[in-house]
């Protein structure tokens, strides 16, 4: 079974913007076994697009649209593919009765275009939305089938994973596919991919692919058989060496992400945590709140931008910050300490750096971050030399800031 | 003149590898007035690369290809692209001489299978190559032309730079293209369109388009004309009417994002700044330090994420929370308050409220929130429900707080 993927948006033939949305369709698609053999990206326009789907419809099995269900003129999904396949467009009352509720929820009124979006194309089914206004559709038609889908991913999202897969499921033929996912931080992907891929080669089943992002990296192994059994056996034959390689570096074996393993570290231990944030401006608490649930152990914190804000709110001594500058293992453990104190938390972590690109100085020049770990016991500070822009270096310094803590926590 | 891409090789099917060679052609090909309407993804297999050559070549002028070109079995693009127009691949011995003359340079013998790089479509000039040893290909056909260029980044630029662009240049009608982008927020893309359609649905001169993001819209003008003059005068006769309609509903003329808008209104007036965050959890201050150099004005604040620390931090009254809840408008003030209070600084923004997918009351489902801005003169402070997940809420809510405090210092 192949599968071709269409996105469609003027936006992305700009040079600004392009199709993101295949790779995770891609993801879900080779999770049931099946491969990407074409992806287009095509404007708003109505004759291109219904070329690119007939010429897809015609050669692979699965055909995935993303994007143009909006409600506006340029959105000509629905009316592309109607015509690729000669079928009709049909209102469909309940779908705009369902989109104006919920407009009114909102306390607004349903503005008139979007009564666009209530046309179905014949004989096909409406996947539903909860997230937009949007509704899919997935349409079977000679050996193959075709899903139109949004294209915001936090609409994509759910409706694949709701509506779309279960009806691939049943329309595939069985076999099983079964994946495991690493998750290793604290080590560069070279490195990593050196001392692992003597283990994973020597492996066709299960194949064997790591993933990079800043300061994060997964392994994914994905095994296909006929039974869960065999999938199973043949996962554990090639992760298992892997595993025990890698230790206590692999910070999780299902998926999760670091903030939401360091989140059951502390809710097992009925333990809280606080921040106090210089250079990551609130984005090391924003990842910790990310996960839902997040306020059984997360306390709060402080945002000290400023060195004066460092002084009146966490009561870090002028001196300390005169003598080692306000980016040093000293003043992080004072920021740790105080976010610890002035909150009760069992736990805190503090971040000072220079994310650039201006600020720093010779001895820490942008990219050095000291990271402050306070608990009942005391406080310690690590000091880091992070590469890269402003994002990618506040992004590393969250991550590490997790990290620290969650050896703390093992 | 109308432009497509075709990006080649099986890894770019990949979950973890998409086609980014584009978007560098397609500011290149802008700059010089081509617009591109289409792009593909196409793996190493033959006769789907011939299909997506032929399809292309005959809709489109210009058809730009990147990657197999290397000497690998798996690097089809010259055999495909030679069977797509019916023509032969002839070998060359001086291009052969040359890949030879590389690897001697490099001290090492060139393997058999490099001659497959030596192959040029009969017809076509040859695009040298001084990184890499794949030389490309310009071909003319009909009433178009078609360039065979490297995959690797390296290889491609300097190639496109030096030999393509000239090509180009000859070959096409002298013409600019010119850009307009304006941002807008607090209404609902339906709503924006039904107002402002009407106005750009007159030209075909520039093209308009909308992109949508949760809480934020862009309206991208694009003028296509023969001097920057007429295209300037194009975009001003299109766009003016529109600035005209929304009014103060446009935050940036320039592409600039709302917080970096927001950080130069406050630079400007040499006022500083200060956050209480309860639900957002660090996103607002997160947003707001993306912008480099935001410590001219951004002080910190305070991640406030249970009722006991807005008590023993903020010092907001036991008895507000316990008469109005946590989420309500008098605590959303009573935050915004001490943290200018607590700051020193000249405005405040807080947020509290739901962002699901738990919480939340009969009153206060999941999705409302109040957002409190402060500033010498008082408190004041807005309710808004919000539909979506929980990532779409602390969004939508960063966005509103965002656009308050921009309204307040207009």
């Amino acid at each position: 079974m192949n599968a071709e993927i269409i996105a469609v948006g003027s936006e992305l033939l700009t040079p600004q913007r392009t199709d993101t949305n295949s790779l995770y369709l891609t993801s879900q698609l080779n999770g049931l076994g099946v491969e990407v053999v074409g992806k287009s990206i095509v404007g708003d326009h109505a004759a291109r697009l219904e070329a690119a789907v007939r010429l897809a419809a015609a050669r692979s099995e699965i055909l995935l649209l993303t994007g143009g269900l909006g409600p506006t003129e340029d959105d000509l999904t629905r009316e592309a593919v109607a015509a690729a396949f000669g079928l009709k467009l049909l209102f469909r009352g309940d779908i705009a009765a369902a989109i104006e509720r919920r407009f009114a929820r909102m306390g607004r009124r349903m503005a008139e275009v979007n009564r666009r979006q209530a046309h179905v194309i014949e004989g096909a089914e409406v996947l539903s939305n909860d997230v937009g206004t949007a509704p899919g559709q997935w349409l079977r038609h000679g050996n193959g089938v075709v899903a139109l889908l949004p294209g915001p991913p936090a609409e994509l999202h759910p409706m694949f994973e709701r509506e779309c897969l279960p009806r691939l499921r049943d329309w595939l033929p069985r076999q099983v596919i079964e994946t495991r996912v690493l998750r290793v931080t604290g080590m560069p992907e070279s490195d990593l991919d050196q001392l692992i891929s003597p283990h994973y080669k020597r492996f066709e089943n299960p194949v064997t692919t790591i993933l990079a992002a800043p300061g994060d990296l997964q392994i994914h192994f994905r095994a296909r058989c006929e039974t869960v059994e065999e999938a199973s056996a043949l996962l554990q034959q090639a992760s298992g060496p892997i595993e025990e390689l890698l230790g206590d570096r692999v910070y999780s074996r299902d998926g999760q992400p670091l903030e939401a393993v360091v989140g059951e570290l502390l809710r097992r231990r009925k333990a809280t945590l606080s921040v106090a944030e210089s250079c990551t401006g609130g984005l090391l608490a924003e990842r910790i709140t990310s996960v839902p649930g997040s306020s059984d152990y997360f306390l709060g914190g402080f945002l000290t931008y400023t060195d004066r804000m460092k002084q009146s709110v966490l009561g870090v001594a002028e001196e300390l910050i005169k003598e080692h500058s306000a980016v040093s293992g000293p003043v992080a453990e004072a920021m740790a300490e105080a976010a610890r104190r002035l909150t009760g938390a069992d736990f805190s972590l503090s971040v000072t750096g220079y994310a650039g690109p201006g600020g720093g100085s010779a001895e820490s020049p942008a990219g050095a971050v000291w990271i402050g770990l306070g608990e009942a016991s005391g406080c310690e500070a690590r000091r880091f030399n992070f590469l890269g822009d402003r994002d990618r270096v506040r992004r590393l310094a969250v991550q590490a800031a997790l990290e620290m803590l969650r050896r703390k926590l093992l």
